[in-house]
């Protein structure tokens, strides 16, 4: 089955909104085997709509839009799609109702604009929306199907899971696929370890730079998910081996996740103390649901003052500066003492754009305390943007925790 | 002029990354009057970059592909657009050389698959890479001119900004924007306020719902940028006149560079202290450059001993538990006592996945304390996901903030 993704909006042609719908599309897709073969971004221009669904139509089984369900006149997609189809639309009486309820539960009338959102041709059966006032329309023309999904990230995952997916009674997976992660070598070096598996063309290996390490991914295809992965299997095995002590993951596996995991199996607890992050440490960590079983809070001491106040002796601040070995090691201890945690992470550097205390924009220094260990990295992570040195010091500082937390810590 | 995008990585089909950097490119044109008319993704397969590089060449101007300037096999730009234009890649030694040299720089030998970043067809200019081992080229062929810039964020921005810009001399602008940012109203709500204006094809009058607010975008264009503006000038007028009161920033503004620039003109500090946000608050001020001239700090009070450590009475935690109006207000002023700040900011609710104390998910209170003014906003944003809820309270904390701060408090 051939699939497109139509993701509608003049604000994705000039890029004032970066189009994640399609990318999460596209991965729940491929699990069940749905080739995405074109992914195209178009603008609220009823003609182009129109154009562009026709020619999905002649090329793909299933067309998938997002966007352009609002209650605005620049939302076009069901007039696109009626027009293509032939069928003129027409406001559905019980679609009309539920949303005017959807109104009075929230204390407010419906604007006028909104009946829009009730229309529904013949062919076409509604998707329901109870996040939003924008329900979806799956139709059936001709032997293909299109489902229209609304543009809000939640509101169409939702829908696309618990409303089309059910309807549409897709092929079982087909496509067996697992992403390794790594830290602590580079694309080319990982690329090496994986020799000529990576031109292997099934099993697909491919490598990913990311922010949070190299990415390997195997991918097979098979007429069953079992028979994917018996193919996969040579490749996840070769992968394992080469590149062993550097897997710190596979799949969704996130770094703080696992950070959170290690921890619950120590019954240990974790403190941050953070500069140049400004925060951004303690958000990935809480960023996983149960964080607070193993992390107490985190300050974030931005100036030399707050850094201080946490417990780093002012000597410390004096003799080597904020932005110094010495430094991190003092706030991880000071993270560790103030919150009452076993293990304490901490970061300073410079981000950027200006150097600092004669220190170029990506010197970074990660510093981690624990029970019998103490232990501080010098990162060079520019010349950078801000906010990637940033990301990048977060997980350099997650992935000292897990070295260290490891069973046994790789190389 | 016409210009197509072209995003090459078959992680982008599976949806494994998501495209940013279409987005980036697309505005950068679009400010520059060059409609962006396709915006496609494709997979590492060379027949299928051929066909679309060779559909863009027909339909379109320019045609900027990223991604797949890699070393390693599954890199197949170069080729693709070789194979297109009907010329032969050959390594060119002065690249080879620069190449080997960033390498040495970096104290490793050059990998030998490293060796393709060096290729060069006789059509191609090619664009430096200080950032990276992938240089771009820019081709002219027939008329049209491909761009072929790398993958990286940073590494792509860079290339297109200083190396490929300068060389293409691109008319200079002739589209007009301005985004209104809005805070406290629905977007059902101001597109009535705004009325006919949404109607009109020229200047065009928009309005996109945020995590941080309505946003209203208005466009025009002319034969210059003088003239675009002044086509907008009349619905620029009235969405500032329909709308004053709620309009928080234009354009690039953010509510974290607002309040930076607000607490600067006063010579007043900042520090928070965060429960469910767990240090998202603190890294949306700290992107702010500059952000240490106000922002002391803050803490992340993720349990109820760490709140009772920053100084939140414990008969308060008690008595109202950790999700409670009072709590947020308590927490508030603990952050502005604790760090010596003049004022405070503080989160606590409910993210999710599962209730808190009885609340539901979504249940938020975000506390202010300042010169003579202390505030606790209730929110109710479920049920929404977790990542949805804690960035829609971040932005209602600034926000908040953004108001009291303001000469005039709107509503």
């Amino acid at each position: 089955m051939k699939a497109e993704i139509l993701a509608i909006g003049t604000e994705l042609l000039l890029g004032e909104i970066v189009d994640t719908n399609s990318a999460w599309l596209a991965a729940r897709l491929a699990d069940l085997g749905v080739e995405v073969w074109w992914s195209v971004r178009l603008g609220d221009d009823l003609d182009r709509v129109v154009e562009a669904l026709r020619q999905a139509l002649g090329r793909c089984d299933l067309v998938i839009t997002v966007g352009g369900l609002g209650p605005t006149d620049d939302d076009i997609t069901r007039e696109a799609v009626a027009r293509v189809i032939g069928e003129e639309p027409r406001v559905d009486p019980a679609l009309e109702a539920s949303l005017r309820r959807y109104f009075a539960e929230r204390g407010r009338t419906m604007p006028e604009m909104n009946l829009k959102q009730a229309w529904l041709v013949p062919s076409a059966q509604s998707l329901p929306n109870p996040l939003g006032t924008a329900p979806g329309w799956l139709v059936r023309h001709q032997g293909r199907i299109i489902v229209t999904l609304p543009g809000p990230p939640w509101e169409m995952e939702r829908m696309w899971l618990e409303e089309a997916l059910p309807r549409l009674q897709l092929p079982s997976a087909t496509l067996f696929r697992r992403t390794f992660k790594t830290w602590g070598l580079g694309e080319s070096a990982v690329a090496e370890l994986l020799g000529s598996w990576t031109r292997c063309p099934e099993p697909r290996v491919a490598t990913y730079a990311r922010l949070d390490g190299i990415h390997v991914r195997v991918a097979a295809r098979g007429s069953t998910l079992e028979e994917a992965q018996a193919r996969a299997a040579p490749a996840l095995a070769a992968v394992e081996a080469a590149l062993g002590p550097f897997i710190w993951g596979y799949d969704d596996d996130t770094l703080a996740g696992l950070a959170r995991q290690l921890l619950m199996e120590r019954g240990a607890t974790l403190a941050t103390l953070e500069s140049l992050t400004g925060g951004m440490l303690g958000q990935e960590i809480c960023a996983v649901p149960g964080a607070s079983d193993v992390y107490l809070g985190g300050g974030v001491a931005y100036s030399a003052s707050a850094k201080a106040r946490f417990g780093v002796p002012s000597e410390v601040l004096e003799r080597s500066g904020t932005v110094a070995e010495e430094t991190a090691r003092h706030m991880a201890r000071a993270a560790c003492r103030w919150f009452g945690a076993d293990w304490g992470l901490a970061t300073t550097g410079v981000a950027g754009p200006a150097e600092i205390e004669g220190k170029p924009v990506g010197t970074v220094f990660v510093g981690l305390q624990g029970p019998g260990r103490e232990e501080v990295k010098a990162l060079s992570l520019g010349p950078r943007p801000r906010h990637v040195v940033r990301q990048r010091t977060v997980y350099a500082a997650l992935a000292l925790l897990w070295r260290s937390l490891s069973p046994e810590p790789p190389g």
